[in-house]
């Protein structure tokens, strides 16, 4: 078998948008030949779930363009190039929900899409909320709800919920929560 | 509270990868305001936990450009436009792991990324599966990994797998298969 590693040969930049940043890459295949990948260069996400101290988590509800629809996640945001994330899930959830994490702790990390971007998000739960000053951007039109942990636990598993992040952070919470 | 539903105005290719299609859509925000969303089009997808009789699951390790690593997934593959995912479904299983699945039942379905993809990918488990033809694609560099399924949903607890689509899928298929 000879083996399934690629060799990237070049990256090159063949569209820059104000967000996304679209590179073609060329790599060399396991069997000598080279192929062309086409890819998104992201600069990573957090991503965190709230989760207050009687046991409501907090989401937010927004729209997504490019969903079509209104869609209830948890709070998340870009990272800087460089940041730590521990600092960009303290800044975002801030600016999302108007609550200071005490205490960050680290459920895993997510390729979003591997086939096609480089996002990787880094997901939190985060507790000992403490109300702050909602920060909000100009243009981010969010609205926070507030829902029992199990509830929002129930949505995932119903189909619900389909924001990958928010249910792959949801389920892990559920499985580290029960483990105490 | 003006609401948070933003408005389509317009919807315009700015640049056509062979895989990758970035369009820049013109939205009316809920205060009057237009604004800019560069987002990837995309047709959808499939992934597929497939399960064995003795209760092992076959997963795919893949060399992936965009995360610059090789990566442990369930089965997936893109939809052809105006495809049933059931029938996408069947075909990337046999594609990537050479078995046909007797029985697919839907698990959930997945936005990848919608801060900026339009990209769903519909999730099932895929039973009473029967070895047929491995019948994959010349430029696809797949290694076939069977695994205990416990040993897999360890596997993403543990943070080991960091793939979404896998994240949830193995999962919402531990909540499933559980409830029996």
């Amino acid at each position: 078998m000879a083996g399934i590693e690629e060799k990237i040969l070049s990256s090159e930049p063949i569209y820059e948008g104000k967000l996304v940043k679209l590179y073609r890459d060329t790599v060399e295949l396991p069997d000598g030949k080279q192929a062309d990948r086409e890819i998104v260069k992201h600069p990573g996400a957090v991503a965190m779930v709230p989760l207050l101290p009687g046991g409501d988590v907090l989401l937010v509800r927004q729209y997504r363009t490019a969903a079509r629809r209104i869609l209830l996640e948890i709070p998340a945001g870009t990272l800087e190039p460089g940041e730590d994330p521990l600092i960009a899930a303290e800044r975002e959830l801030q600016e999302e929900t108007g609550y200071k994490p005490g205490k960050l702790m680290r459920l895993g990390a997510q390729y979003t899409a591997p086939g096609y971007t480089s996002e990787l998000i880094h997901l939190f739960l985060a507790t000992e909320l403490e109300a702050a000053r909602l920060d909000a951007d100009d243009d981010e039109f969010i609205e926070v709800v507030r829902l029992p942990f199990d509830e929002a636990l129930r949505q995932v598993i119903a189909g619900e919920i389909p924001d990958g992040k928010t249910q792959v952070a949801l389920l892990l919470a559920a499985d580290y929560l029960k483990r105490g």
